[in-house]
């Protein structure tokens, strides 16, 4: 294992990782304490201890519907963003076979979707994956011309978690609703940081993951229209009005409303804040470093996401660097740096296998500073011009 | 909603309903607490934070192992154990469709197996439900002959949630070794009550679920023996090395982790203290109320199992007499109580659905004193006298 922040007792600490994963915040985790020692009752019991899970639950359901404007009854707790995507793709393909096996999504889905597709292609269906164009983007104009009288579902992500790109929801969700087809938006990377509202955008599906918007980790919901046809997918005891079974965890969904509360609150402050200080750190690292190019969409993007390639560099290497000073980074999605495969994203967008390996992504929460983005920027020049250096003697 | 302990601010509280989840217990919360504010890390990234991630992770890994004497790599996190189930029974039926379209399992399982399988009957495949005897005790002759060529997968759970029969695993483990069929078994209710060892009973794959031995809600694992075909049921990133996908719970693994080592540490102490202190209930309310009896198994059941029939009394009824006076039992398992069918496993061991109507359930946890006996032991015998008075008069 190599060296980090915690062995070299380094004082500095600047998490750049947002979109992996956040901390969970205080007030959130003032409204969760309890419901682990003291308020343990399991929320479908009828006594006392019980019931006052159930309300906790019920109250946590109310602050999710109202943050992205559904009913109450429309939103289903998960174990996270990958089951409430699993439970959308798998839930929709098999309670609409009948209609049709067609469904459309996109090149840049998180994995959840793209596994998800790959498994139904298995069991007979038939899946369009939209290209994008070099901003990540996809056309509306492929989009309707994917369209046949077989295609039951399209899901396309709210915000790419890799490069930030934001799609056409709302342009997607009109058609999707003249065609009287299901549309189903991984909204994990957006939820918190910009506003969604599901009526407007005629979204009749939605994954969200608390752990990226200061909740906890373990616990996602999906928003189902109530007019959609689906499928459960985990079988069980019929939690969740049967959509999804399993005894509730009550201290998860607690923390997930109270912290999809506190950040659509305070969202289009936060995301002008974060947006700001993100402007300034992209036009001075542009300025400051050479060779290096902005990957996404210049404005269409996620207030927090910066994704920089760095020519002559490996990224893994780059953050390794970075993580040794303190600052927290990511080279390729938390998902697929493991597997040291080059992103699929980043190809879909046109990189090729070793342009990819050279881009470092940053992803600011709403706790970062100026004071915070000068020391990243000191030590990113200092970093790769080492990295060159050591490149060119080579 | 009914007037309940925290409205009456009783003193007295006496949890009876251990088997529907239990409180997370102080060791427990104090490893899993920090992995929330500060060790936040997504295990999957690779600076100094997410790597202390993974440790926290592959450490609670290596305690599952250790306590049902498999490998480290033999266990995979889930949410919980209707999702290990899902993933069992699913996931051996899609990955071995070619060798064979037949299951057996029993009908006293938890409904994440039944339900699952009733799942898998929509998709071609064929499910023998073995009956039980008036103990609910399956037998071993009947599992001798539902076995045909086509048998993939017996899926017998360990021991009853209702009634706390304990099946007799080492054989069933025998068969299914010699007949080279999968034997999985839903132990949500056994771990941490009665000690487990996956190789000495030829278990090939077991479902469990922290909240039932003072772990977290939410979180659960499924062992699987390195030989066993197995499709993933859960699609996106491959955590767990492919087998269930999805960031990982960090806190909730922790909690797992300390939780089932705390539990089988101790676990011949504490069965035999719950044990005797259950035995002594049972004579004493034997012997002071009237038209009661006592379902499931008299010796092969649960240490902390009571299971008692209440001439004229809705269980439903009495259950909420008793939580005003401050003690939580249970009329059905928790995930049929809402529902107010009459249970599936009363059924099977021959009780009409009248009859099972009158069932209460009370589950003791390690805590359980003979003091408390006592207090349960008065209540009940005022307020059944109570019901049953108003019951003659009407």
């Amino acid at each position: 294992m190599a060296l980090g922040l915690s062995e070299l007792n380094c004082q500095k600490f600047i998490y750049l990782d947002s979109s992996a994963t956040t901390y969970v915040k205080k007030d959130v985790w003032d409204e969760m304490k309890p419901y682990f020692t003291e308020e343990f009752g399991n929320a479908s019991s009828m006594y006392a201890l019980g019931k006052r899970s159930r309300i906790a639950i019920e109250n946590a359901r109310e602050r999710v519907a109202h943050a992205i404007n559904c009913k109450k009854e429309e939103i289903f707790f998960t174990s996270g963003g990958t089951e409430s995507d699993n439970l959308a793709i798998k839930g929709i393909a098999f309670a609409n076979r009948s209609k049709g096996n067609h469904i459309i999504t996109s090149l840049i889905e998180h994995p959840a979707i793209i596994n998800s597709c790959k498994y139904l292609e298995k069991q007979g269906f038939d899946i369009t994956y939209l290209p994008v164009d070099k901003y990540g983007m996809i056309s509306i104009k492929d989009l309707h011309e994917a369209i046949t009288d077989k295609t039951i579902l399209i899901s396309i992500m709210f915000a790419n978690n890799e490069i930030g790109t934001i799609q056409p929801i709302e342009e997607i969700g009109k058609i999707s609703r003249e065609k009287g087809i299901y549309f189903h938006t991984d909204a994990v990377q957006a939820i918190g940081n910009i506003p969604i509202d599901v009526k407007k955008y005629n979204i009749d599906m939605l994954s969200l993951s608390a752990h990226k918007f200061y909740g906890p980790k373990g616990i996602g919901a999906i928003y189902i229209n109530e007019n959609v046809n689906i499928d459960s997918f985990i079988h069980g005891g019929n939690q969740e009005n049967g959509i999804r079974s399993g005894t509730e965890n009550v201290a998860g969904i607690v923390g997930l409303g109270k912290a999809i509360e506190l950040t659509t609150n305070n969202i289009i402050e936060n995301s002008k804040k974060v947006e700001k200080i993100r402007n300034i750190f992209v036009e001075k690292v542009l300025n400051r470093i050479t060779d290096i190019e902005l990957n996404g969409h210049p404005t269409k993007r996620l207030p927090g996401n910066v994704s920089l390639s760095f020519e002559f560099i490996q990224a893994s290497q780059l953050s390794l660097m970075l993580d040794i000073k303190g600052i927290a980074t990511s080279s390729g999605s938390a998902c697929s740096c493991k597997s040291n495969k080059p992103s699929h994203v980043l190809k879909a967008i046109g990189l090729s296998d070793e342009k990819a390996k050279t881009v470092l992504r940053f992803t600011f929460g709403t706790e970062i500073s100026e004071k915070d983005i000068d020391y990243v920027l000191e030590t990113l020049e200092v970093e790769v011009e080492k990295i060159r250096k050591n490149f060119n003697k080579n």
